[in-house]
């Protein structure tokens, strides 16, 4: 009667990995998922040890995820699909050869090293049968799903004004320089690509904006910075936007994101405005969803309260007052995923990040990277 | 190298249980247990099915707590601690059985029907190898282990007052009356004991304030109020508190909780003060302490920033601004349960509440009871 | 067209002190009030320096109340009301002679020293024409009167729950063996009557509570304390209540209200819930008001929005988000008192306290000083 | 001993007028300032009647600031200094002659209707002994006031970041339509400027962002909107800006201000990033101050409290936790310049805004409609 669970394998979360923990958690969380398999590291010892720590057999901690894909294949009980958690560089490599192999993929933003790599993976896997999600945690969110279902229900009128900012200030100092594993990669070119700040969390701001809204970026003006002296990717990217509302100059938006703010924490929040009311969810404090009205009355919606819709409710695990975090908003990315790969398909309604969402980001950092530099005014975003 | 994963059967948590589910997820977060059994329900096949839902090899989905020892007792791989999830008046038979067959328990809280029950379980399980543990959920927090070291520490001087309430309005209405399940044993004497209010939740704000406090109550004045016409439990609890400090009067408290503050959700607070500061912590916004100072400074600590002491280093997952919630704050007791199970004891600091906390939380609820009905001014509170 | 502006006269408000520059500023703010005479000191220097820094002229700064009232009574514009801002043990006898000279008097709480006093002074000026008003200043907080609007409405359906809190840190240390005049004169019974926290502080907790929730405190029991050594007044306070409202039982309530919280400022808060509803109300934020739904839904309302009731449009001068504060509610009661000047009664519906507030108070704190000293449980509120 | 009071004359400030009353209770509020005459109006009896209602002798309401100047100036108390409360195109004129008469002036923002009118009063009254003011109200409040002082001291390190917003709601319909006189003017080219939004309050912005960072911006790149249809000004403005260091490229900051955002109230909010912490202000909860350090600690100032530094103890008139609000701020702000008059100038450290803010005001409105006309990236900012 119940459905089988899902078996797991994933490549990357070796030692000193942040996400790749989190994403044992998240995946496991709801008895659906169970993680057997990995390409933890490229060092067999290392890659067992971690295994180990994630519960995973010995002879299931593979040293490269080509010889996972091949052992699992093998295997009656192999892998359903894997979980990419990676330096950004091996997003794409990974990617092709797991969906080559017909396993689901549920990859680490942002999903490439470029946007000219991230359409290769779409011509090369064009025929795979295999899914393929992205992990803009934040759109797990309950409240996330509130925002965007009220949009999308008119609650808030025609779309007016977007503010969108993720800040941070760990990176205030030259971590990268203090050997930090975190801080390294993501300051690295060859391992992030174009983007630093704006790749490590302005394309989640993007992602969450264009989410929530359902209006696309059409035009963006950026500036971006490297504040740390001696840092080779930014830190700090301030940004103008216009959402397409099929009117001639669209709708206004800023986006700013920054992981020099001395002090922040995690710091994503969105505000969406529309003719009849304004939205406003912020990150570290995710249980609530505050609703302005024009007539002064402001409303504030709690996760797990019996008035929200259908996708916010589906995203609770516990009654009202109990706060779920991080961890539940990534659960219900894989919770999501996992319904995907027994329907055959992605939702329709666009719910579950994938690979348009990955194109429009990849396209989004490119563009704001390259008009950064130029300081030439307004481009289009063209994927 | 890696620990050996402990084995959980779980006692209750049938079709429309809230805690069941809740106790799997925490349990099995961290990967150092797993659910592997269960006595979910008296009706065989309903046990199969609920077991199914969480993942359980049927054959191992028993109608009884007693079929499940036995058998699982007579396996090489069976169960190493049970979850007690049932109405209260369960508590302390499953625990009996359990613990006889040297198996660990985690029970839900209050750990009794009654003060004498559970004095019963002490006697007939002293020479026990198995370990006992109370899920007082909100002790897993890490701000709450923040607050208890600061005070431990000396951080806010002498205790000079302590504030606690805990706020719900879910029973404002007679939701007993129509079906639900929750309300149903809550509010009914037999499977709930002598407390309605006082029983489902003032215990867990009284433990919270002896926890962080450190301190115990001594004396209270208390005054119980059944406010929904019908109902035979208490649903709303005021109590004045004399906390131990050796001096002659004590230490002064206030403990309200209600289950009919309208529109309250799952509202626990606590407010400690010392002669040098004090300290404020919500259950809704789990992952921030404020403590005031006595020069109007005040100073805020977030989870998982450095600044925190190792209790709540420990307790967090993820990097600071990443909210954590219920779940984990549940998952600590697990770890931490399991912890103690490798160390073949309870950790010394009292850090992880068993079963002298029940036995004072059994006494908090029979001694406010019996003063509230005899509105006869202070009383002691002995055990 | 326009009305003639009052002329106050004050008594009390010398050097170092607190509340007589609040009082002209919040007589004057509206310009319907004029600060013109004052009786600032006994010492007849000081009270022309007084004077000087309040802007009176020197001749009509007088040395005691007595011979202001005689020769502002001897002056065509002398003065209409007095505002009476001297420590406790002079309410009474200054208002007396005011109220005798057919002057209106706004004055500082308590009303008196003692129940009894008090009752003098309602025997003693029976026939006067004076109005007589009482500084129960957070009454005048728009939102305040938007509660107490809501409740009379029938917006939280039948009353079933109280809790107000008034929590301040500024006496944790003997302040008054510091030279502080604030201090001393709060912590000598001569001066302040038989109550300490509970006459400077409790009893605007008390009056808030009776004042939004329309049903008077019927029994308490009490546990005041002095937790800082030496000091002779209650210094902390926890108060259990039972509401009037026609049941056997009563409505419970619970009060506390402390000035050793360490760290605490002006922490007034107030929530009344009902069958229907929950309101919240805090001082230190006092332009929204948080109505909880039993829906799950929470709305907050914001002070010079459209859609609050008259009597708090009628108390804010600037459109919404720009706050208002204390010096702003206490105009208000000024506003309120020179409309019941001109009316010649005061307001019907008892939105200004007045000498039924004042009797209430100084019961209040009589009967909670006496309970907690005899620790006997529970006692009737009799005036 | 004490000083004279200093009197004042309005300009403007007529029936329907939202700021005159505020100017007149601002000004009063300290007693050392009384008015005491105005041109409310260009129709007499208009004039006279509002002079009524703000308690202003029938014989000093005149038809114009022409007459107020010329029949004050030949009274031997005639006034001190005048308010200009009109909207914007009277600015400069009321200010040229009332300087020229040796008066001194406080003006409300914007200063003037262009940066070359406002250069012309400049050349005009430069022999003038009247000094010059601006309503840069919120520069008033004291926790601006402490966290101007804390970026000077070198608390947050080297500047990094700036984000300052304005964002108000209350235009999101065509109010001016309706027959409102606060949106008439505010909306129409002629009275207000080339401005819209970003002389109404995105001008409040930007001045809070230099007067706080202590830093002048020396780049933006601007995006400026008109939502509602048929408004001839814009109403939303979002820019990039570049703040002077000295640098290459300078600081990166962003200003956002909207008049339809939603529902919003008047959320002035300014957050400064220096390389050691960062800083957290906002209008509508003014009496904090957050401010956040890179080890992760959060530490909140608040007004009154006796760890603030004389800047900002200087502006309450409080204890800490009673809220100071818009109008004390605005009085602050009239002390100061009650001070400057009395010492002969302006205040030596720039915290009193004056003609020079306005000259900055002003080339910020102009630079950025024009580059925002423009879409043509960045522009410098020059007087």
């Amino acid at each position: 009667m119940s459905e089988p669970v899902l078996r797991l394998g994933m490549i990357g979360g070796g030692p000193g990995s942040f996400i790749g923990p989190v994403h044992r958690m998240a995946a496991e969380l709801d008895g659906k998922i169970r993680l057997v398999a990995g390409a933890f590291s490229s060092d067999a010892e290392r890659s067992r040890q971690a295994g180990a720590g994630y519960g995973v057999d010995p002879a299931r901690a593979y040293a490269s995820h080509q010889a996972m894909i091949a052992a699992e294949g093998a295997r009656p009980d192999g892998i359903d699909l894997v979980a990419i958690v990676t330096p950004n560089h091996l997003h794409v490599p990974a990617s092709i050869d797991a969906l080559k192999a017909g396993l689901h993929v549920m990859c680490d933003k942002p999903a490439a090293l470029s946007l000219a790599e991230l359409k290769q993976l779409a011509t090369a896997t064009s025929g795979s049968k295999g899914l393929y999600a992205l992990t803009h945690t934040y759109t797990g969110y309950p409240l996330v799903r509130e925002a965007r279902a009220l949009v999308a229900s008119g609650r808030i009128g025609r779309l007016r004004k977007v503010v969108v900012e993720y800040s941070q200030g760990w990176l205030s100092t030259p971590l990268e320089d203090t050997g930090s594993k975190q801080a390294g990669w993501r300051t690295d070119p060859a391992k992030s690509g174009a983007g630093g700040c704006i790749g490590d969390i302005g394309v989640h701001a993007f992602n969450l904006a264009e989410y929530v809204s359902g209006s696309p970026v059409r035009e963006l003006c950026a500036d971006l910075s490297i504040m740390v002296p001696g840092r080779r990717l930014d830190d700090d990217c301030n940004i103008l936007l216009r959402f397409e509302d099929g009117s001639e100059r669209g709708v206004p938006g800023v986006l700013h994101a920054s992981q020099i703010a001395a002090g922040d924490r995690n710091g994503l929040r969105l505000r969406v405005y529309g003719t009849d009311a304004g939205l406003d969810w912020s990150q570290e404090t995710p249980n609530t969803l505050t609703i302005h009205g024009l007539d002064g009355r402001t409303e504030v919606l709690h996760a797990g309260a019996g008035n929200l819709g259908p996708a916010a409710r589906g995203a609770t695990r516990l009654p009202t007052g109990h706060p779920e975090g991080y961890i539940e908003a990534f659960a219900n990315l894989y919770r999501d995923f996992a319904a995907a790969i027994r329907a055959g398909a992605m939702p329709a309604d666009g719910s579950l990040p994938g690979l348009e969402a990955g194109l429009r980001g990849m396209a989004f950092i490119e563009t704001a990277v390259a008009n950064s530099a130029a300081r030439a005014g307004w481009v289009r975003l063209d994927i």
